[in-house]
């Protein structure tokens, strides 16, 4: 338990130590998870999606450095599901935020699925717990794109900021009625460019028919590469956190994420126990081969490899 | 299995009711699905996939008028993560698919992941197989977004086409660089938008640090609305799967995917057991109050869902 110690005392190298272990679906990760579980739930963790081309990223750095000169911790996590294609994270660099990277009190952590057993999401929530139990007063978890993934991982924070930009056409409005209901907090960035007051007024007129019992989503204007609109972003943040905690929706709707982290949990598992043990007695494979061959349907397959994970139970990998 | 026997006649209501069923995760798709399962495998199952804006619902209509002028059987699905939250499918009316929609050869469906237990990938795969087995010569999987679970959804099909667009801006780079690898066949849409030929370029310059066997993925310019470049399209979907056949690469590439379904099959009826036990004895409920008052750790929950799962075996439901 050394590293959940460092990690408790504020050592930012066992921070990024337990960061890789999450990512690299190490055992060892686990452990010092459930050791620090009792230290989490301290961060106000917040969630930015929108459609690409948004400026999501430039967004959240900015509001990252006005959060940072309140006298804040911050963590930044950037999502990026389609990564396990590149062989190497697309964000990992994020050349225009070395300014902030310098800065001890800013942690930015990209997360691809490469290599994931489990399920990005399962992954994320660890990073998330990580950064929480280090001390980190707001963690922002930034989407790449909208899928379910990016929802699954969204519906886990406590605000959410909806970041959209006028002008992209028919596609973007089905994504705007889609995400309508999960966003707390709505920017119209880039709000110099044409139509960003038919944005502003489109969202308004959609957030009306949104019922909502005590909070009404702002829509705000930004220009996030300018540092325009940022400081009062951050204000709603912080009035979107007060808000959940005298309505006692916080602890409302932190219960209701642990159900869903619960059987994300035991899925991914579940996978890990399946890959393993095809190491042993290729089973998969040979399942995989009968299905092919059309010799049997993957359903009966499937609840072939549930039935030997039910015999061997999970303490045999 | 009359449902089965009357799909493999080719009854369209029979079709319409059997993705209903799949759906609503009723355990007689299951049943139908095995029934038919060797039936399927003759359908040529492409994915469309871009970022949104693209233009990628009036490409794939396009292309399906078009393949459907050449005598074959189409069916489109879109798949819409997003809308779990909108009490409705965003693409469900598609109303400018009006004149497709009469035509019996095209059959459209959307499919949103609203009250889905175990995924919308693993139901995607299902709507596939039925789609399959009916008859269809090409099943187009259109996906909203460019989250994990449209490239989970994109890896189990055959082709791919990735749709771009001209000067989206700095995301689209990144994501550009992250699915690049997952295109069979990329597409410049809105070719009359300027920086239609530097986008074209880009493509081909990133194209070139692909490793490919045998198969060098064209990049076309189209104007989807206009119905043009959409033959070219087709002759590249039809020579791609030529290439696949000769190449044996599609019996490899069918023969990993089969892996990844069982995986996500198992996956999707553990969590079915665990809802349907939680409505029992509230295991769940008791084990995230727990959680969330600090008494235990979720990991721990986790192994005792597991525990309660691999103890009560897959039949007791």
């Amino acid at each position: 338990m050394d590293l959940a110690k460092k990690l408790l005392k504020g050592d930012k190298r066992t921070l990024a130590r337990l960061i890789t272990l999450i990512e690299n679906d190490d055992p060892h990760a686990i452990e010092v998870l459930k050791a620090i579980y009792n230290h989490t739930g301290k961060a106000h963790v917040i969630g930015i999606t929108g459609p690409p081309g948004a400026g999501k990223s430039t967004l959240t750095d900015k509001l990252a450095k006005e959060l940072n000169k309140r006298g804040k911790k911050i963590a930044i996590i950037a999502v990026d599901p389609t990564s396990p294609f590149t062989g190497g994270a697309i964000l990992g660099d994020r050349v225009r935020m070395a300014d902030l990277t310098n800065n001890p009190d800013v942690f930015i952590r990209s997360m691809g699925s490469r290599g994931t057993l489990g399920g990005l999401a399962k992954n994320t929530l660890g990073v998330i717990k990580a950064f929480d139990a280090y001390g980190m007063d707001y963690i922002f978890v930034e989407t790449v794109g909208v899928g379910q993934s990016e929802v699954d991982i969204v519906k886990a924070v406590d605000t959410t900021i909806l970041v959209m930009v006028p002008g992209l056409g028919d596609d973007i409005q089905a994504i705007k009625a889609g995400i309508m209901e999960i966003g707390d907090i709505f920017v119209v960035n880039k709000a110099d460019l044409e139509g960003a007051h038919r944005t502003m007024m489109e969202l308004e007129t959609m957030l009306d028919f949104r019922q909502d019992e005590g909070w009404k989503p702002p829509v705000l204007e930004a220009i996030g590469r300018d540092n325009i609109g940022i400081g009062q972003i951050c204000d709603n943040i912080e009035k979107h956190m007060d808000f959940l905690v005298k309505s006692d929706k916080l602890g409302y709707a932190r219960r209701e994420n642990v159900k869903k982290e619960i059987i994300e949990i035991a899925k991914g598992s579940m996978e890990v126990h399946i890959f393993n043990n095809n190491n042993k007695d290729n089973q998969l494979e040979i399942l995989a081969e009968r299905v092919a061959n059309k010799e049997q349907d993957p359903y009966t397959a499937s609840d072939e490899i549930l039935k030997s994970f039910i015999n061997r139970g999970i303490k045999n990998d």
